[in-house]
């Protein structure tokens, strides 16, 4: 019986927030590269945890894989000792197909402080056992913000989609 | 200047809320041991983590460290692929002593559920440079629960005091 | 033929002995807080280790899954490069439930001095493969330290029973 | 006499050969996602490992910072027991930017097989001690290739420049 | 159809270069001792991973086991921000058996100097799904030098056959 | 006078028992090779820093690093749940060189058997702070098993000064 009205809340969609996720992780020394800074790669690692966590709790029983990771800029260094802050949720939500956002903030716990260092556009792709892609939720919007989010995250999917036919400059 | 600052809203205090966190954290295979099972000790390096975090994002310039964690109970296993979802608070301020709580819970990603899994109550301790307690900002209560919480915390502090004065058992 | 002999000496019990085990880990920079300590979780994780695997070797085929960890005071810090030297033995068995005591001390390796950390007690609970406690072997008492140890593993293990129906405090 | 000869070389440049480099790296069980597989994430954390060291090699005694990486898709999965292959080398260098591509091969080890996987384009850039800016040797181009390669990276480090300003959209 | 190609391609042998392998590893914090340096068991399991790695390329579908690691000097420290530079190639082959070298470099990459630290003996086996040892493609000389390396590594498998017979020293 | 004290230990020297260390570790998934067995390497991580412990517990405040590692056979496989039971003690100490023994063991937990899984000889050097080789303590031999162990190592270590010198085998 659970089956049958999870079966149905996946035809009704589910909204944003059922799926949206935070996370705040310290940086410790293991995490540090040679300068004793937190290097991009580990950013990058927990990036792509929390996109697939948003993307698995929206999708329920299917596989995610990351199909894409969208230019991301690192505008500050993160520091050993720093709390790292990743707010993610879903833009956009199409058949098989989802696009997390996820925006990323350092803490400077000494001084208190919280510097805004990037964000990222992952999109992730919903697979059966077999591996062929399956379709997820329809994604419920409830107000206008989310609405320009997911008209954005529509438009970025179409350049993914043309870049990959162009597949002349990695941007 | 900053600094001045800083050190006023010190002697005003910070309210619960500044120094809540939350994470969530897949667990991967690395977390798991032989049986499949994320193993205890890994849950408790998460809470102490996040325990450390929130009483830092109160004292701001101090060292923290764990003086003692209460008794857990570990009341349901928790699977390589769930979602530990850690919720961190400050209930109890005293001078350079603080009582953090965190409740755990493990969301099943496959079935949307997730399971209240045990509650801890780390104190830790803000020091200086030289290994010295110092006093932290003072905890402001802005309504009846955290009150109430407060008063929780104290006594259960009382009771630590007590037993490691008694130091017969190590509950 | 093996397992004939197994069979009867789960039915005489195994000695305290037989299960206890010692460890010695270099606290590595890996290890590290932002401070350059060890933070009180990773000694925790160490601790839930060799417990599950004391319990593990006195239960044999079983499986092992931690219950509850007593409250834990962690009256010194440890630093990198220190040795931690965990010993741990079981306390108290009742069918399916265990008690673990872990004996912690930090050596430092430059002066040569072994310092105690504190002492855990953890419980833990013998499961077969569809996660239902199962019977383990008894404890066969072999002094007078053993007997005393037995009594007092088993009224802390009344306090946790008791505690778990109060659940009004943490500790 | 060593420093004057490697300042000699720095006014002289670098060519893309001095500092290319290539890794193979297993993919244990610790690097998988709940799946099975390895998670996009730990990808681009070696990714990012191998960018730095190819700056490094060609920038010397500078620190390096990632200063982003460009939209990257994971064309198939990449499963434990695979070997990764990374195979990395500078594009462009301008002052103190240096572009890095990085091709991505996972072999598969039972069937011989080798599958290109990827390409990441990682923008570098070379820190004084103070974190200020530090112009890095000349990259000098040794055949058409290199010379192709270095105006693709020019035009891509212009695409980056203009996004940063529109900040629109993410790709 | 592939697996006859293959099969094939197993009886004509597999040249030395056809599994040689290259990694460069960053030496970050979280391979470090508490000196600071690397300590020398991180770099033997690089050279066992790199080594099985050479060994499962030659032998395609079969398991690889570490038989045994030859007597290792460790003539220079590795430091915290070298590169780790590993050159992989198969010396020998017999039925199951092989012998790996690994040649071991570290790289200062401030000064651009690179240092020999040692060279590593490996030798595995190759075993099918039952751990029954299983026969491996030939290996195809193709130069003066592998056939000395051959000749040299057919004398070193030689004496550790005789070393495992006397099991006096473990030299 | 604490220093004092310890100057005359160390001229009196120091016996073996009070280097000796025992570690048991359970290996974890994270410990697995794609095979799902625990790697060479990993094994060899674990006696290296077994051994330095030993080393740095005779040594006291000197620096210790790994000079070479004996020709090692891995007898038996070593799997995931099994735990590792290494110990490690001075055979001979010479001025500034120390050769520590390891015997490796692993334990099958489920059928409480332990099997030798081979033995380890690690020479290390003691340093200073600016890397000078510094003579340590004298090793106290308290019976004749002592005594034979010591004149083995000598030979050992002669072979391993010879063989650095022919240069010609690894072994």
């Amino acid at each position: 019986m659970t089956d049958t009205i999870e079966a149905q809340s996946n035809k009704a969609g589910k909204t944003v927030s059922e799926s949206a996720a935070e996370t705040t992780v310290v940086m410790l020394p293991s995490d540090a590269n040679p300068l004793g800074n937190v290097f991009g790669g580990m950013i990058l690692k927990h990036v792509d945890l929390i996109a697939g966590l948003v993307a698995k709790r929206h999708a329920g029983h299917a596989n995610i894989v990351t199909a894409s990771m969208d230019s991301m800029t690192f505008s500050k260094p993160v520091y050993i000792g720093n709390a790292l802050i990743l707010k993610a949720r879903l833009n956009y939500v199409k058949r098989s197909s989802m696009e997390v956002e996820v925006d990323i903030e350092a803490e400077d716990l000494n001084k208190s402080q919280k510097v805004y260092t990037g964000t990222a556009y992952v999109s992730l792709v919903a697979l059966d056992e077999k591996g062929k892609p399956i379709e997820v939720p329809k994604l419920i919007l409830q107000n206008k913000e989310e609405e320009e989010r997911y008209a954005e995250g529509e438009s970025r999917m179409q350049i993914r989609l043309d870049n990959r036919k162009k597949r002349k400059i990695g941007v």
